[in-house]
């Protein structure tokens, strides 16, 4: 195992919304010279996620979004952190059921994904942020 | 650190439940020869996940099924994307719910799970389908 | 890639909530001697979980019990698995909707986490218990 790389790019997102990364990824990877390894992405922020998501029809995105919306509903009387608006503490929950972190292997030199896998940057807050994601390579 | 391997395998699901792979998993740690390291499991589909569940009492998983049906329903009409049957959006979202990868720890040569912790992957289309996981080991 | 180095220890919590973990995870990393790599923190357990979660306002902790609370009702008639009372199921379902395990960069000899990420075990039951965390770092 003869290698560790790290990168971080930024994205800056137009408000609640799924952005896809996945060529990003496969450039930093195909750069890395790597053939066989682990490729892991990393958002530091705890109102935005990183999932896996069908990337053949965006109805699959907007129907997560609508699902999401109606589980953790902005503005529920419910939630008493609204620091930064009413989209705050909403924009906490989908992190964490969603997640902050993908683990991602390499194969033959490139992201062994799934056919219809997409990586996206998915936005929790209502209004536009930039968002830092770290990317750390290894195998060999 | 010495070594990265991977391997794969499929699994034929009879429709929507879980599937307990946690022995596969171990064989291929064991045939590996590593002693400590990592053992990342990846599912190259997005309407099947991978879970760390109990593992004694099967009314767990069936519990966890009614919870998941009713939280991301079948024909529930919030859903556009319906391509391959009414079971589609929902079992997109209940993979992004539930996760499509896991790490396991490894060591003494054997998955570090905890006793009640078996691997699982989670078909959510109803009808049968067949499921590549790619399997990459690490460490030393 | 020159060292993978495994450590456990031990949180006793004091039922349902949030202990934070992030220092005793970054004592390890700094321990380690590694500048760069990754810190995988593994929970051996089916009814806690890990979470990255803000560190700042204890409502945004307190908000996500109050929606998981919710989500998953203790005593809700669907469940059938209460060998060890009525949170036992939702703590199971809690535990698989928000992980069991956490991956971590490592940057300049510590965890690279962002401003308002902190770490922290969720314990899902509503009774105390002592819970078992195994945490491999791996790099250079």
């Amino acid at each position: 195992m003869a290698m560790i790389i790290q990168n971080s790019f930024t994205v800056k997102t137009s408000g609640r919304g799924t952005t896809e990364i996945t060529s990003r990824i496969e450039e930093l990877v195909r750069k890395s010279g790597l053939r066989t390894g682990m490729c892991h992405v990393f958002l530091q922020h705890t109102s935005a996620s990183l999932v896996l998501c069908e990337n053949a029809d965006p109805a699959v995105r907007s129907d997560l979004e609508t699902f999401l919306g109606r589980l953790a509903r902005d503005g529920d009387p419910i939630f008493r952190h609204d620091t930064e608006g009413d989209d705050d503490m909403p924009a906490h929950i989908r992190s964490i059921l969603t997640g902050s972190s993908l683990n991602l292997p390499i194969s033959n030199g490139d992201l062994a994904l799934g056919t219809w896998q997409g990586v996206y940057l998915y936005e929790h807050r209502t209004s536009p942020h930039e968002r830092t994601i770290l990317i750390t390579v290894f195998g060999e």
